[in-house]
């Protein structure tokens, strides 16, 4: 690979080649890249709402390039922020972009993740609008603001799930955190090794549910087709049980979640046998599965069993009776949030 | 001052005390901090327009914190957003804020940060909608994003500029690199010793013209009450070189600036000179002075001239006759961006 230097570019001439022959994909996108702001227009739709979303990722706290490679991280950075915007039961349509860059990195470092945000950006018929590069003291610093649209009426937020409403997930939780683990465990078992091969084999779905998720564009259109419109919604970035209790303090609810209705991969449970770590743990406080978790009225049940994207995994209840997991031998546990906390991380140093 | 750690709050935590009493201010924040997305209203206007811009300030890069209070640091990262929003002839209406936080700083610092951010947001009308928060490994880390409104039609962009038009700039220029340099000299005189009271007097503009610049609102307001539409306009971030060079090329046209039209203010002047700097480069290639810089119709030649906020500096010609400074004694020198660029500043380092 070919070695450029930043500085042989320039903060202009490096915007200027990362967004040289970007397509506008949307309609409300009146004016992109290239003045003081991008100008968004949304006087053809009166019912449109823009929805604002923004996530910082930041190297050495949110991803460790020895195994992460550029392109997917990328591709990764722009997607969470997308998630945010179905989260809302919108559609995400621009986003601007954010670098802080060290000396470490070369021209031909950020055209692979630049690569990766804008195939991102493709997959989802999103716009690159605007954005700022800048030096950075140390490592990589990526911010992303993603701005969406929903429909007023059909918006749903946090704060709208109602005692017996029925509590559904997307997909399947804990696997991008024991893809991380496995990720972790292979970076130590080659440190120092030269040529060190690490064996994927049989794991590639955890793998790629850390280094490239997607969000679940799917799981809106099919509500939409089966005519639901859900009371409550998150995505699950922080783990499940932390998302549900944000439900439930924002609808004033209670909830009780079924052990076996959560959705578990095979391979989640193949890699948390091996690392001798609790599954359901992992499931319900692994966090990054960019799921969707939704709450639909009780009238919904036909509705929601026919759903291919989402399953069943519990109902809200009154607030007085808590947040509670029922285990496989009728037990209840009370819900907690275990997310994972970058002020508390092990990685954090300085 | 009482030290509080961070991770006693966690993000939830640090994020619900920095927003809790935020009040709404625009009828286009339909909601703001809380969910997964701020959502915005742009149904009651239909001229209405949404303009987006984004900066991020990296400690070590754009700013030092030995000198910078972090109250002022949180103000000037606001107001140069909004500084972008009224280079469109906009008004800045909501932000959001994305922090990198290490573990050197506490919640009473970031506390303070924010106090200077709300206070920008204040004093502009602008409502705080979301962000995020993160730890970082070494040093702060600010993004902010800024949605604008503009009015159809009213909306100036950079490439407007045509042959004969007038060039116009706010306030006066060079004064926030100056004060920069100061800041600079004194650190230096003052590292080591301890107690070191540095002299500021008589040098108060130019220090706060780069520790706390303000957003030139009152010159749109002024355009507004004249009836002045610029052609084109951009604030002056990287200096009056560069952004007069954007305005060439964006607009295919070239201009002719005049040295003895270039407005300096006597701090400014006393400061270059007792540093043995050139002025007139201080004044064209300084940056972050955050006037506007604009292009009108050689027909609003009188409505200009009763202008208190801006004064004429040049005119614009055919692309072919280039960009230049006509000096003093009739010599003409081409613009040259000489603007700061973070790529191959001497702070960067790794």
């Amino acid at each position: 690979m070919i070695e450029t230097e930043i500085s042989t570019l320039g903060e202009f001439g490096l915007i200027e080649q990362l967004t040289k022959d970007v397509q506008i994909k949307n309609s409300t996108t009146q004016m992109g890249v290239g003045d003081d702001c991008a100008v968004l227009d949304y006087s053809t739709d009166c019912n449109l709402r823009a929805l604002v979303t923004t996530d910082v990722l930041l190297e050495g706290i949110h991803f460790d390039l020895t195994y992460t490679p550029l392109r997917h991280l990328g591709y990764k950075a722009a997607v969470v922020n997308f998630s945010d915007v179905y989260a809302m039961n919108g559609q995400p349509k621009q986003i601007t972009v954010s670098l802080g860059i060290s000396k470490r990195f070369t021209v031909e470092h950020i055209n692979e993740l630049y690569a990766g945000i804008r195939l991102a950006c493709e997959q989802y018929g999103v716009d690159i609008v605007g954005g700022d590069t800048s030096a950075s003291v140390t490592g990589l610093i990526i911010s992303i603001t993603c701005i969406g649209e929903g429909e007023e009426g059909k918006i749903v937020y946090r704060g709208g799930a109602r005692d017996t409403d029925l509590v559904c997930v997307s997909g399947d939780l804990g696997a991008a955190y024991m893809g991380l683990q496995l990720l972790e465990r292979e970076r130590e078992a080659g440190a120092g090794e030269k040529d060190f091969q690490p064996d994927f084999s049989g794991r590639e779905y955890i793998l790629e549910r850390q280094l490239k998720p997607e969000a679940r564009r799917d799981v809106i259109a099919e509500l939409k087709e089966l005519g639901i419109q859900p009371t409550a919604m998150m995505d699950v970035s922080d783990g499940l049980s932390s998302e549900l209790l944000h439900i439930c303090k924002d609808s004033n609810v209670g909830c009780r979640i079924y052990e076996d209705r959560i959705p578990i991969d095979y391979q989640t449970a193949v890699m948390a046998e091996e690392l001798n770590m609790n599954l359901v743990t992992a499931a319900m406080n692994g966090g990054e599965d960019y799921e969707l978790l939704f709450t639909v009225p009780l009238t919904d049940h036909e509705k929601v069993q026919k759903m291919k994207s989402a399953k069943l995994i519990g109902r809200i209840t009154k607030p007085e009776l808590g947040a509670f997991m029922v285990t496989r031998d009728d037990a209840e546990i009370a819900i907690r949030a275990q997310g994972w906390n970058a002020f508390t991380s092990e990685e954090e140093t300085e």
